[in-house]
């Protein structure tokens, strides 16, 4: 058993560090916030970041944006034992993944960035998915704590990699939402069934992660958010919040991202004229059909 | 076995009729093409198209456009025989496709449009995926003969709802494979391995027909155009037809269509600067990675 | 002074026929409201079309689509004296327009294209513009009573060209427009003053005709339908139908349009959301800031 | 007459230092690169960007990006004299310019953003526009340096206002160039002349700066890139540039900008698939009729 320090408890970090108590580690746990330290039942609450850094084997992040990623680890080198493993699970944009690996590179320590998928629900189930950059070695020291908090770990590459990969799935996510979204609603303004059209297309070549498991047209699957008056989920907030990163992502590498962009710029205006960020993001469905709204 | 009239024996037509003709059936065809009508090995090739649709139990037409169906009906319904099922599996609009239904109708005769899916290569070996739009009945008494040519059988709904699933699906099929393409080639411009990155979407969130089982990008996945040159497969002209078709259901329908509507654009860019019409679809991989067509 | 058969007396048409009665021409009209006919004082009303068109001059057609206009012109073809003039003011798709020219051809009479702009309240002042398809020797002889309804006469090319002037027209309109009401709800997003941005972009390269003389932005500009709660002004429902013939002439000719395209389907986005089909197209603002609407 | 600290010697800055010069300044320069010190006639070289702060009344900085500034501005706070004006004529996002105004602020000196439109043409003749961001007070110590280097100055509000304003239009800007060139090959492709064309739109509603006096048509209008092979102007890669600072200033405040973001990536494409970063931005009409690049 490993003894572990874990900073940021909020809806995803309280599960995983949970989980991993539960697994039985020895956790020191830090956040801003100390009922979210009283949470996580088993753990050790420190006062502070960097005491939660200090004498441990492996060091887990979970932030909302790359500044508090950059500013967390910035304050908190110093405090690590030789040979800490770094873990930052945040999802955040690539560059400075990047910058704060290579920082870890000049002290010495091995990082890895494992920003997650799957949701609280995966994090409170521990069947995340987790999308690694870093080393080969870095991975097989983290693998057995990864496995505790999900079911998927896939090797993207070096470091920042694995924020890559996942913006790149998100933002192909966003569009054959927004594509699934467009194409019932096609349908239905021409007299199909939402039902008999979404079976066709995903026995035919438009199937795709939104029509086959996360319909978003009410009524045509059941335990889907679609089907609960879009309660989330996947809030559209954090959509926008993984497409701007996308963004950036493009931006720095010269990308053309026409589809993403427009997608994008979709979820924007649904947000504000449906006023709509704390719906589960398969709600785009309602910009088409605004109809369905006052059902 | 039943008496069949054919009209149309080009690339899809001529593989239908011969599978037809191979499992026993007697055919009538016609096409303005000689050879073509020759081609159909065991058929009789007749002098016109009215020829084609007298005496027969069944006929089947399988033309370019929404003009030609129109233009080949007006001249032939009074050819026909009290009861012959008239089965349509032409790509064409919506609009047309009911009307020339509701002539049929007046003349008596059950008539369903049934437009393909699966290319080519599906018309040869009779996996072909049919759409149908009609009453149960004329679907009922067609059953056995869609069986000859294809493998899947789709009831979308009324007369035009054949047409009308299939532009969805079409549209829908653009939007993730421009999507599929665009996420991929951010990937590879921020160093990913594309066969990584793709494995990564497939078992993620992102997966969709165009990355599963028809990869864009070159050398990922065996046996696909991608991986010889973009040979189609399903030609880039084909493609922005359908969404043409697509395009024209939305306004008629005043329904909104941006992703579908940027997915088409993306198409006549790259049709228009890569001279891309003749190769295969998941070619709009150049658009995003152009260097990839000088390697 | 001329006789003239007019056909057609909605909202255009009928200011225009007026003005000509006023300039002291002789008019014979036809609409299918009776009422509309009573309203054009001085004019002779018929009972038909093919009535409207014999034993007159020069025959003016303003109806509200190709469909209209195709019926009309195969309906009275045969009732035109020799060397009657013809002129559709219709919006239509170049297609059509070219192909009834060709038909006055061929019964050896001239015809012009000539859709407007301005608005009605242009068609009432005599301020039209005029975007003309068809010979020289023909618009010569239009010119006069052009020159009655309207104050700019173009002449755009040979037949169908004024239809394709107009529509290239209307879309880079409905792209500036767009474009916008993008950048002022950007800059007032970011705390700028809608007026002095305004004012810097049109003394600056953002500079256009949405912009300098009818900005979408509320309270910038006195006397624009943005300074009225959006009452038109030229309706989202007219700008629609608009982009509608923009991208058939786009589809008709394998063009690339994805500015255009995109516009639409916002002002679709617009007109469903916001119920907004009878506001002036400068509404569009509406769809940046929802906010607004609630001021 | 004022003595002038001026960092930043490049194809703008060393226009803007010499007409500071020529109107009877003292001009003290840096730059990293010493020949661009030499290129600047009568002012004398400094040995850093501190020596050039030290002792001035006005301080002037012209940098290509944000981080840029603000390390600059990081290294000389401290050298300033008390109540030297600083003005930072970069175009830099609005968040960093917000930053280092706020920094200025707490040392007690006034500061300015006020990037400029009008290209090394503008620069080199004393004509540039200055969209300004900052107090009254401190536009007023600045107008008089101002007027010697530029034509127009615009007060766009307080700090960051000038690059907002700076963004919003060269957003407009890309949009309705995009548009303009997509209108005159949907003409030109239907068989209008673009000549004709273009004077119609003019005159019409379609009317916009880059039809009016930048036309991106080769051969319809004298003097400009499109008809000297693109030779630019205003680079395809600084446009980019831009619309990646716009695209930045929508994301932080939650702005929703489809027309934008799909110019900037027509952009990207055309960047890419022409290798146009070095041409003239209207030669995004090479993007629509690529067989124009083959004339």
């Amino acid at each position: 058993m490993a003894t572990i320090g874990f900073v940021g408890l909020g809806n995803m970090g309280g599960h995983m560090a949970r989980n991993l108590v539960g697994a039985g580690h020895e956790l020191k746990v830090f956040d801003l916030v100390p009922e979210l330290m009283e949470s996580v039942t088993g753990a050790a609450g420190q006062a502070s970041a960097a005491d939660t850094a200090a004498s441990v084997d492996v060091f887990i992040s979970m932030l909302p944006a790359g500044r508090h990623v950059a500013g967390l680890y910035n304050d908190v080198f110093d405090a690590f034992a030789p040979n800490t493993l770094l873990i930052d699970c945040s999802t955040i944009d690539p560059e400075t993944a990047r910058s704060v690996a290579q920082q870890a590179e000049q002290h010495g320590l091995d990082m890895l960035d494992a920003p997650v998928s799957g949701g609280t629900a995966g994090a409170e189930a521990g069947t995340l998915s987790f999308m690694v950059g870093g080393s080969d070695a870095a991975l097989a020291r983290a693998n057995e704590l990864l496995d505790v908090m999900g079911a998927n770990i896939f090797h993207a590459g070096p470091s920042g990699a694995g924020q890559i990969a996942k913006v790149c799935n998100n933002m192909l996510l966003a569009i054959h939402m927004a594509g699934t979204a467009e194409a019932l609603a096609l349908g239905v303004n021409n007299g199909l069934d939402p039902a008999v059209l979404s079976e066709i297309m995903k026995q035919s070549s438009g199937g795709n992660w939104s029509l086959n498991v996360y319909n978003p047209y009410p009524g045509v699957m059941e335990g889907v958010p679609a089907s609960r008056g879009y309660a989330g989920g996947f809030l559209v907030d954090l959509m926008t919040k993984d497409l701007d990163l996308a963004m950036d992502t493009a931006a720095q590498s010269r990308s053309s991202v026409p589809m993403g962009s427009l997608a994008k710029n979709l979820y924007r205006v649904h947000q504000q004229n449906h006023d709509s960020g704390g719906l589960d993001f398969s709600s785009i469905q309602l910009l088409y059909k605004p109809d369905l709204n006052e059902g």
